[in-house]
């Protein structure tokens, strides 16, 4: 059968999501102790996408198939007993045989939190980005506006992204929210190409510190080249928070 | 000229506050750098009073004695610049030449953080102790005033302490704040044994959980016996809040 699993992780300790020689990965923990339960038999996951190194997840979804067969909740107790400490497993169903966690995500959304102030905390310093610099609330709130809807968001991701075909991708909700000195963006869309979170949201600070305006980034839309734009924020504060099915996948 | 510290520390990569043979310790990072700061000359820190593996603070103080002449502002940030991310010195004052860390504090605060639920939050693993069972705010609010005032909290200290003399202190101050699932213990006191903060809170949880009562601690307190008490709590939770002095002390 094929189960559905829901996952939590904090990412500071690992080389990012996806397998690769040499590093400690998620996906890598994950397959090693469901192996182990599998006795042996290499059992491979199929995660929504892959998060970079350092960052987090609130609700990163992946689905394997097994040929055990006990009920859902003991799978959540006998992963979480064997995974390490920093991953976390927070729901366990059962789907139709052909649903896959990347292809039939509907949509996906991060949050990127960012704390001002003089001094860093440094409790928090794996999972916010610091900023030293004032953010002036109501212009990042209409910076939001200009990513929202379909655009070809080429210059915002990664030179060595290696998506073929289009960049044209649509965010259906970019916001931020504040907290005290805490500013917490929301994007949701249907996709998102690498690095895209961490490059929109520094140019939404910059934003609010009064340094880009509506019209350059128009530009940078217009460039189609990621020189144009600013730097990729650090990864600490990014979380891939939800990604969203439809609700007929459960068997 | 003799300068007053104030530090913060995440304790989670550390194996306490005190200097140890083949460990990383929070004294040996801050010596190293102002030792490196002197030229190579060594320098030692003598700080409120050591904090165990894990433990970490949020007003730890300690002071030394420097020929270095420049303004205190510039140590904050020299100092800043070198140490680890998980240290951080939050004020540099001059004080009287006889001022010293530990014989001349008054008061110190200690602060544990419990957080209660089915599923521990993983991305707080290392800052809160986690509590599966229900916990009765009232209860441990009654709990909090057996513990006020002068005791000899022999059976609330490692028996491995190497205090000697009275194990009499003062608690000026035992109180529990609740904030949605989270519950902070604050405790304030002339003085604290060897993990005594930890093992007081695990008996006041075991009072929110209906398994001592009042006359129980009472023949805790009796049998001056660390074996008539519960296990100590782990260190995650615990953080050294704010060591008090006199106002005087400035230079």
């Amino acid at each position: 059968m094929r189960l559905k699993c829901t996952i939590q992780y904090d990412g500071s300790n690992y080389a990012g999501y996806q397998i690769q020689p040499n590093a400690k990965t998620i996906q890598e923990e994950i397959e090693s102790v469901l192996t182990r339960m599998h006795k042996g038999k290499m059992i491979r996951i199929h995660s929504s996408g892959r998060t970079d190194r350092g960052v987090h997840a609130i609700g990163q979804v992946f689905h394997f198939d097994t040929d055990l067969s006990f009920p859902t909740a003991n799978w959540l107790k006998a992963l979480n007993a064997q995974l390490p400490d920093d991953i976390q497993v927070i729901e366990v169903i059962e789907v139709e045989a052909d649903f896959h966690a990347r292809i039939d995500a509907k949509m996906k959304e991060y949050r990127y939190f960012v704390e001002q102030g003089d001094v860093p905390n440094i409790f928090k310093r794996h999972l916010v980005h610091f900023e030293r610099d004032l953010l002036d609330m109501k212009k990042m709130e209409e910076a939001c506006q200009w990513f929202m809807g379909t655009h070809d968001f080429t210059s915002f991701s990664s030179a060595r992204s290696t998506v073929k075909g289009t960049k044209v991708r649509t965010l259906f909700d970019v916001r931020v929210e504040r907290q005290a000195n805490q500013f917490v963006f929301v994007l949701k869309g249907d996709g998102f190409l690498y690095n895209m979170v961490r490059i929109i949201v520094g140019v939404i600070l910059d934003a609010g510190k009064g340094k880009v305006n509506e019209a350059d980034v128009k530009e940078m839309f217009a460039a189609k080249n990621r020189e144009f734009v600013g730097a990729t924020l650090p990864p600490e504060g990014l979380f891939l928070w939800e990604v969203f099915y439809d609700e007929n996948i459960k068997k």
